[in-house]
């Protein structure tokens, strides 16, 4: 397997950015919708892989851009 | 989603159960195999959901199984 553990998180973020970006959607509002309402910064460090969410996190960031959790997970 | 945030963690012991007996592997054996020789209370609590398990060791266990970690998570 090709994905390292450290940069799994980064490609996470990532699939998150896109699918964020597709959907025209701020982070500020997308931290909104996860119950994060002032913590846009969070949005930006799972974006950036620096933070090791949870599934339970992914499961409410997915819901709100309404796509399943494996649709982020591209590993 | 129909997929409560908790029993998140039931269905992904459940896909790795299923994969685990599907290849013939004790849970000991895939204890050993990602690197926790004497745990198979590990794999065995994984399984029942009752670790919130991170992406790093979900990769470890969809490694040692040889799928991908989507390959796990049907939510």
């Amino acid at each position: 397997m090709g994905v390292t553990q450290d940069n799994k998180y980064e490609r996470l973020g990532k699939s998150i950015r896109e699918e964020r970006l597709a959907q025209g959607l701020s982070q500020r509002t997308l931290a909104g919708m996860i119950g994060q309402p002032n913590s846009h910064t969070y949005i930006t460090r799972v974006e950036q892989g620096k933070i090791k969410i949870g599934l339970e996190q992914l499961g409410r960031i997915a819901d709100a851009l309404g796509v399943e959790v494996r649709d982020l997970i591209d590993f």
